[in-house]
């Protein structure tokens, strides 16, 4: 219960900057016809594998759903008339069939918000800029790192890497930050099409030096070209909407679908060292779904479980702000509570009258912070006493100024 | 899209509600293994034909969640020392595998706020005005019915119905309103355990007048009497905390497992005959699950669907509140998106500098509310043009104006 307190506050943040971004929920079924799900995935084998796989009364085979992409591009894809640029966010739990340990699950959260129909760089400004936001509200502080698979693709050329090489060899270029660079130049001179002992120092230097004016030279094909003029841009949009990013070449994303900008978002001073969201373009991915010309996009994933592990909020054993405690006087006590809900204050009552000691042990156990003591002493007074269960302070006040001193409290 | 607006709006306005009541939120998984699921339903096979069923690559078999009060039985029953009462609620999808028709789906969303651990009926007062609450916050007037099962049983007993005849008797009398009488007759003519005419001729009297006053006297038993005693002590909670109900002595609630107070809530003055919540109170539910005594309970589910489809409001096809259309200004426009977004307004912006009447077709098209032309013209003034996009009105204006006037219309 603590767990979805936490993970309701993340949720319920992000949605409010997602939709102050213009991003409107989408939903999309959990249950699947296979059918549909397996050509989506063509050629994704390992994403098969690990769709878990059902039928219905009917003898129908379903499939539940592996992410939210798929569900996002088949939406696309039966509304051919949907205006673009269309802007839509999900939140939901995904499944996949994989082997179950220990931080493994079989169903959990994913959280994608994605723009399609535009081109431009400034859409990937806008989403850096929507993450920047979310972080903000989370109270959490972001490096953002960003890069372009067209400025890799056009280095990685310019060095002489065969064409079938590039992917495998970016894959290994992601982890030079990662790994010994005695494990680094194992990798690539494992690569299927050799790679010489220049190229590897070549790659050392550009991707260690990580300085891309020095790169602009080298660069010898339009792609990379392109790629510099891509992130250049988008730079240019980042300064004026006042995001931070740093731009960092070895920067891959493991995904083959990514087709320019990508980038990833980490927290600072943290001990979580996996990026707490990620992203990119992806113009020809819709496009190859749906088989009707091209779609340019561009997405963001959150994190769900990381920001939620990030948050470590006070641990809370329940939603309430405060507990009011009846003594012989339930009724006064229910219209009380009536009054504080219509003040905002998130109120619990105990409804069996089950005494003073052991209510306080209760609100004690449950880590309410405030509770309300209603006997026949205060209430004759016209008066109800308010203990602060953290340093013990007890108060004799008017309702009135009870509801006051909780409200100024939430703010 | 718009359908996840709308239900987006009304899940955010109950769980507000349920909050400030003091119930937490609770998430289960949605895969659960099928012994545990098929333990649980022990008894209901109809349930069990309806449960979906699947293998991971383990070979553990699964089922997909057919409710969300199972979940929660064996949530506390995993969770033996969990501080009581014990309040929480879950809306989530569920699942069921029956024919597939108009109306009727594989998967759908459930709504349900629980309280463990309270034997009085100030429990379901409490759940009573949570729900008159949260339908106030809706903008949705209703009628709360309210009858107690005890009550049925009782009277049902007085008139001489043998025991095991007294449960489907129980689901005919729930018909009284909905059927000609002459159904109704003969539905009961149809029991197993012979019912006389003279029998039919009392059960049609009694629940036709649906006269409390005139019950209590022709009561021979401890269970009617004591049913008689809860139903009017949870109208005396009813009355203090302001929540009005009406007592209808045929409402039965189709399940069998409540065991004391039932309830329905209807809408007013609406096409919508269902009800949009019910509940009531099953003190031998979780018990009978975790096989470890009682564990008194009372529960009120929501109807999200039906809800979203009385909200009727206004079809919506994003969640932005205006639309910025710059004409060779894209920087200065990006500056200003992100100022009405630090007022909270809900911003979406051409990131593709499209031209005016283009833009002004998207919004249409989108059902934008408010556009906000930024070109040189304007800009140069050190003003924009806020449109009305409804009654076409155009205002050349500061932006802080700007942004007052749409702070004012949003509230």
């Amino acid at each position: 219960m603590e767990k979805k307190i936490i993970k309701n506050s993340v949720v319920d943040a992000l949605k409010e900057i997602f939709e102050l971004y213009g991003y409107s929920p989408l939903e999309t079924p959990i249950l699947e016809r296979y059918e549909t799900l397996k050509e989506k995935y063509a050629g994704g084998a390992e994403i098969l594998k690990e769709t878990f796989k059902l039928k219905d009364q009917g003898k129908r085979i379903l499939g539940l759903r592996y992410d939210l992409t798929v569900p996002f591009a088949r939406y696309i894809a039966m509304n051919p008339n949907i205006k673009m640029p269309f802007k839509r966010y999900q939140i939901g739990e995904i499944f996949r069939d994989g082997p179950i340990k220990l931080g493994r699950y079989r169903e959990f959260w994913q959280c994608d918000v994605d723009i399609v129909g535009v081109k431009e760089v400034s859409a990937e400004s806008e989403l850096l800029a929507l993450a920047k936001n979310a972080f903000e509200k989370l109270g959490l502080d972001i490096i953002i790192k960003i890069n372009n698979r067209k400025l890799l693709n056009g280095i990685l050329k310019s060095l002489g890497i065969k064409e079938n090489n590039i992917e495998p060899v970016i894959l290994t270029i992601d982890k030079i930050e990662k790994i010994p660079l005695k494990d680094f130049k194992k990798e690539l001179k494992k690569k299927k099409k050799k790679i010489s002992d220049k190229q590897i120092k070549e790659i050392i230097k550009i991707f260690r030096e990580n300085r891309i004016d020095s790169i602009k030279g080298k660069i010898d094909n339009e792609e990379g070209r392109q790629g510099i003029k891509e992130i250049k841009k988008l730079q240019e949009y980042l300064k004026i909407i006042g995001v931070n990013a740093k731009i960092d070449i070895s920067l891959a994303r493991g995904l083959s679908y990514y087709t320019g900008t990508v980038f990833e978002v980490f927290l600072k001073d943290s001990e979580i060292k996996s990026s707490v969201a990620a992203g990119g373009r992806y113009d020809r991915m819709i496009g190859s779904f749906t088989g009707k010309g091209d779609y340019p996009a561009a997405g963001i994933s959150f994190g769900l479980d990381v920001i939620c592990d990030a948050i470590k909020k006070a641990e809370k054993l329940t939603v309430a702000d405060i507990y009011i405690i009846p003594i012989r006087n339930l009724d006064k006590c229910l219209k009380i509570a009536n009054e504080l809900r219509k003040n905002s204050i998130k109120t619990d009552i105990d409804l069996m009258e089950k005494g003073l000691s052991k209510n306080l042990e209760y609100a004690n156990a449950k880590k309410i912070p405030y509770v309300l003591i209603c006997g026949p002493d205060e209430l004759n007074q016209d008066k109800v006493k308010l203990k602060d269960m953290i340093s013990g302070r007890e108060e004799l006040i008017s309702l009135n100024e009870a509801v006051d001193r909780l409200k100024r409290l939430k703010e």
